[in-house]
């Protein structure tokens, strides 16, 4: 008997019919004997209708009543879970993030889980029960609804799987698993057995949209086993995402996937004094305005002043500009300021770059044939990026795909 | 300076634009000084979608799980209109009932409230916002989400009103008063300027859907001040509903109106044993399954039966029916039941009947001339209420309210 934490995502909870699916899926556990505590979504489309309704009464929404609205999604679909299982006579009760109680910082629409009270479930699951928990929501000290942010389920379902011990964390999707890349872009692209944490993490944060980071983190963090499948089939294993221990003895791979990400845009600030201090006194008013900051690139300067460049989700682009514009700009003596939103980028993800020389040398050769110019490169341990017009970005994928020999089974 | 809770109902927050005149109208009371707790239900038709969801998974779903949904539809109302306030520059906060926390018993669906904490809501009208509260909802001891019943709206907006003292409950609908009966059967129907909690009381159980009478109660054991205004219309007065004491100084009619009821249906058990304690054996069940039974009809017996008759609500008839079929009559020995589900009941309400004879028969004698059967009679100290076959309602409640002379200005 095992305890497993399921998540299922909007698509897998879209209409009655669906839940009803779900419903099945987690009673053939149930009957073999395991504890089941169920994560879901809001149904697909309910949080874009609400965030939409929210915006015919104010065009910048107020974060604190946003989240009161918003977690209303996930609300109805335990409801509509543990209904279902009654309804095939298997005991289940709903929570939502306050019943739980999923203690979370008060940054409405992106806080972060700070606390989970388990004891109530517990007891639920020694009673035979299925539990089923909202996802993506929680609550503060003062008792205000928080949510965790899009994607913030997988995050639940990893934060209960961590505090409840599970053995493990299912993620259902609309894949099957994880992917070298996205097949819409390459035909070619094959599903991966496993995939180390950290790969996964790059993998997720570079636009592989399958999981969200934060819940990758938190599960390397505290040592949950990971898996993704797809809640549309009846079989298949899916992806599990292992530490990197378990990796080196099971593929071999010098790269794991392509991971590609349209949703960024680039600000450079140009002649920048090059002095200590300087990095933060651009990012700070960025980070307190909760606006995440991916690649951030300065390179070494001349004449006493340097560019420093980074990137903001795309959906920030303009008010990031402002920030800089009016609370930036004037205090520190840069010339200029420039920006685009109309880049990708893409991403080789791999922890056998580690020890493979020549990764970068090869990715950048394969751009320059196909006559791909490159913005930016940033590099990890385990991944390169690079920044490229938008309008190359598929053929980039696709061409680095099959130079790193992606389509081949190992 | 006053405190004033206000109520709104499903067609008042029905749409953004509805939400933001509400906005409108609580900036006017809160600019004039006054303190504000706003109570909403859900968008109007909101609450219907969410139980048709529901019951596209269970036909009779779980009580449990459909209140942990449904009282999803208040929650983004709140979110909405306190966003709405924001928007005007007016300082709000939204909160559920848990939040607030609204302490109900657990009868799920139907539950009664027991305690409202109001040490957070006085600290934010102190610190100068307009609190929003969600209506129809509570929680139980054991943190379950509950919710009141149909119409609870009005009832928790009683409940505040009594906890923190206000000087008035309005409750904002889409009518602008309580009227002599429903206009669109008479059109000479008259608003009434007042009216007593103790006809409001008749009014409201017997069908005047303005008001929910579990809240008229409310207000009138705890001398809450209840104004019905319309959400439309910028000025009028509305139906202030008051004491007795008060009322009989300011309008002298005998008969307020003339209430009707289409929802119920009437169940008679035939020659029932004649002895003490039948009529709870018959009734304990019913009440058991938490069925509300309305008229209750025993005449004098002979031959050592009786026959009992009562009335409960349409939705419950085949239920009641199943009930007294498998549970009742197999150990009463009573001869047979026999039920039906298309009638009407029709009452004139007034507290003046208590001090004018003949009301009753003049009453018998006007549906007497129209050939209208009577098949039930009951009476109250200030109602008399008939049952008629449901197709006689509309011209029983117009002769009625003529021969009353409703339709004259006192």
């Amino acid at each position: 008997m095992a305890l497993f934490v399921q998540k299922y995502g909007g698509t897998s909870v879209g209409s009655a019919e669906r839940i009803k699916n779900v419903a099945r899926r987690v009673a053939k556990y149930y009957a073999a004997g395991h504890e089941l505590i169920v994560v879901v979504s809001a149904m697909s489309g309910e949080t874009n209708r609400l965030i939409a309704l929210a915006k015919e009464i104010q065009a910048n929404p107020d974060p604190r009543e946003l989240d009161v609205m918003v977690s209303t999604g996930e609300q109805v679909t335990i409801a509509l879970l543990a209904m279902a299982l009654k309804e095939i006579n298997i005991k289940a009760k709903s929570y939502t993030g306050s019943q739980v109680r999923i203690l979370t910082d008060s940054a409405h629409t992106k806080a972060r889980i700070l606390k989970i009270d388990e004891e109530r479930i517990r007891a639920d699951l020694k009673a035979g029960n299925v539990v089923v928990v909202a996802g993506f929501q929680g609550i503060d000290e003062a008792n205000n609804i928080t949510t965790l942010g899009r994607g913030g389920s997988d995050t639940t379902g990893v934060a209960l799987a961590a505090a409840l011990k599970a053995d493990e964390c299912q993620i259902y999707t609309d894949v099957d698993g994880i992917y070298t890349t996205d097949p819409r872009i390459v035909p070619e692209a094959r599903r991966l057995k496993t995939i180390t944490f950290e790969e996964m993490l790059e993998m997720a944060s570079l636009g592989s949209k399958v999981l969200q980071i934060r819940s990758v983190e938190f599960a390397g963090k505290y040592k949950v086993k990971l898996r993704v499948l797809s809640s549309f089939e009846e079989e298949g294993e899916g992806t599990l995402i292992t530490f990197e221990e378990d990796k080196n003895n099971m593929e071999q791979a010098v790269i794991s996937g392509i991971a590609f990400n349209r949703d960024e845009a680039k600000i450079t600030i140009l002649g920048v004094p090059d002095h200590p201090g300087i990095a933060y006194q651009i990012l700070g008013p960025v980070a307190d305005a909760n606006i995440d900051v991916d690649m951030i690139i300065q390179n070494v300067g001349h004449d006493g002043t340097t560019d420093f460049s980074f990137t903001v989700n795309r959906g920030e682009f303009a008010n990031t500009m402002n920030i800089l514009k009016n609370k930036i700009l004037p205090h520190i003596g840069a010339r200029d300021i420039i920006g685009g939103d109309k880049i990708a980028k893409v991403s080789v993800v791999g922890v056998g770059m580690r020890s493979h020389a020549g990764i970068a040398s090869k990715m950048f050769r394969v751009l320059a044939e196909e006559g791909i110019n490159i913005q930016m490169i940033t590099t990890s341990e385990i991944k390169i990026s690079v920044v490229v017009d938008e309008k190359y970005m598929e053929l980039a994928v696709r061409v680095l795909h099959k130079a790193f020999d992606l389509d081949q089974e190992l």
